[in-house]
């Protein structure tokens, strides 16, 4: 498959971010990916004495090379199309890839690393395309229950303004630890991904609300920051959304979905408040030890007809090579035990946005169906 | 004056970031504001041989010295609150602080920063405060000039929704130099200043456009570069925003400023257009040499007099420490000998976003004041 340069595709998308690399050369370009696929890492660090390369797209990991110049590099692949993460550790230092302006960013520092795009030789279906584009808005609102101003992003589909008769469902759409409301978009590609999917007719148009997950500070108690993070929620985040934009307001048009710690989120604040969400998912859902399961959700066990008749989706997904793969297995099975309707869906793949993009891209559809 | 420590005022303004540090100790606690308000940086890297800290609260740099657990440190300061950039070069190896979630990020590599904030004893006029907030809105518009899909963001003020009877003025605010559409809202806080100016009635309501400053590649000929941004701003952006936003559209309601790179675009675009603009503004402006001023600003000069008609402002600030100082006052000058109405603002300062922020707080309210 024929594939762009990472500069080249950047250009192309409108985010010049790389294509300096390919202008005005500095001394290092990485990363570079080569015309058979294969990418070329590069640092300039004459005085390290071992530099390691980690990626989503390496087994394992790979040590750079020393060159005379004091150029370390190091080609890997051919690299399949996707979007992916990685980092350089210098003698021990884990760090970035400081050629490269694209990183990964969020609430920890533990988060933060470089960004590879390889391109493939027509759009992905998260590739920003000729059709007509939603817009993302970000807001600053006060807090009452948290007693904080606290930051929300929302995507409106193509047309949310001029269309100013319309209302629209909501999905409410869950970041993971160490990730802040910026990622579903900034990561995910959430609006690209729902653009390209109103274009093709394959979705209603539905507004997507991203809230920050931590209602405490990263690291502590799951459990607290779901109680705290679903007090927000409930009494500050839904009702701003509802005061500020055009949605319906039933539990009929209102979706919960979240990745690992807001896959966890998603499915304790979903299938615990069936009158507000009818639409419930989990993505490699931190969803907790199983035997607290009959505990967690025993609101939902306790009438499993009426929720099975008020769930319209219960979607659990983990890819197989994920370690939370046993524990959403798990919850499966406990799911079915209790005789609770629901689809698992078993996948390839591991921790990562490029199983969370495909979810999203699979899940959106079966949202908010036309009647 | 009294400081809180990075990690509570995150917290407090709602962006848990860097909160984790001090709830979860993990090995490295860096940046650390100690209460006497001196900064304590540190990076375990027990292979290092030299690890130096340059920042924007630094004459110069400094180097950290090793621990015997293989931890460097060194402490600085006191550091006056404010926001601040910086980095840490590790054997040679410009970096970041790998501890720190807080970065500056932007359209090219040479660009990125770890980023340290310090908290005063009252809030800074950049800070999120208890007062109504004005929203970002994230475009992705397709730009016929450039044939790409390019981003957009806009500021609307608190009450632009709710209030769809009322018209807006627009300020069309650029960024510099390998930075993004992004820039003055996460850096230059833009969206909180004008928050805070409004909810203090010091300024009328505006809408703020903020554009991608490049048409052509980061590092390409600037003159080459405002062409085609200015071609794109014209033909697409203002037709773009006039379509969705309820803003005036004659040219007294709608003002043209920007900073280093963008206050060249700025003062070349708008002191061309004076048909479009009325307001003008360059901070820390790349105004260009000197020699060119007769040839790119003929416009402006072949009818002094219509122009200062036309002008309800024009204003070019710039530090003293700033390497583009000269050039500005060389610019002034050259609009003093021709005649040519304006304010030159001579401020202290270097080329950082603490002049910017503070340009802006001080230039909103000279713009489209209510008569």
């Amino acid at each position: 498959m024929a594939r762009k340069t990472l500069a080249l595709a950047v250009l192309i998308a409108g985010f010049t971010a790389a294509s300096a690399l390919a202008q005005q050369p500095p001394r290092i370009v990485s990363p570079e990916i080569l015309p058979d696929g294969r990418v070329t890492f590069r640092l300039n660090a004459p005085k390290a004495g071992d530099v390691i390369l980690t990626g989503e797209f390496l087994e394992g990991n790979r040590r750079l090379e020393k060159g005379a110049d004091g150029i370390w590099s190091v080609t890997v692949g051919p690299v399949e199309p996707e979007i992916y993460h990685y980092n350089f550790t210098i003698d021990g230092v884990r760090t970035i890839d400081p050629a490269n302006p694209q990183l990964k960013t969020g609430s920890t520092a533990s988060t933060i690393t470089s960004v590879l795009e390889v391109k493939g030789a027509s759009p992905a279906f998260y590739d920003a395309q000729p059709v007509p584009h939603g817009d993302i808005r970000t807001h600053w609102y006060h807090s009452k229950s948290l007693g904080s101003v606290r930051r929300l992003t929302v995507y409106t589909p193509p047309g949310y303004d001029e269309n100013r008769s319309s209302r629209y469902p909501a999905l409410y759409l869950f970041h993971g630890a160490n990730a802040d409301e910026n990622a579903w978009y900034r990561l995910g590609r959430a609006n690209l991904i729902l653009d390209n999917l109103i274009a093709a007719g394959q979705i209603t148009r539905f507004v997507v609300v991203m809230p920050f997950g931590y209602g405490v500070p990263p690291g502590q108690a799951q459990a607290e920051n779901t109680a705290k993070f679903g007090t927000d929620l409930i009494q500050d985040v839904i009702p701003f959304i509802q005061s500020r934009y055009r949605v319906f307001t039933d539990r009929g048009q209102r979706a919960i979905v979240g990745l690992s710690m807001g896959g966890g989120q998603a499915l304790n604040l979903g299938l615990n408040n069936l009158d507000l969400f009818s639409y419930v998912g989990g993505f490699s859902a931190a969803i907790g030890n199983a035997a607290n399961h009959a505990r967690t959700f025993a609101k939902l066990t306790s009438n499993v007809e009426e929720a099975n008749g008020k769930l319209k989706l219960l979607w659990v997904g983990c890819g197989t090579e994920d370690s939370l793969f046993a524990p959403n297995q798990a919850f499966s099975d406990f799911l079915k035990t209790s005789g609770v309707t629901h689809t698992f869906h078993r996948t390839p793949g591991a921790h990562t946005w490029s199983v969370w993009r495909q979810y999203l891209r699979e899940v959106a559809p079966k949202l908010f169906p036309q009647t």
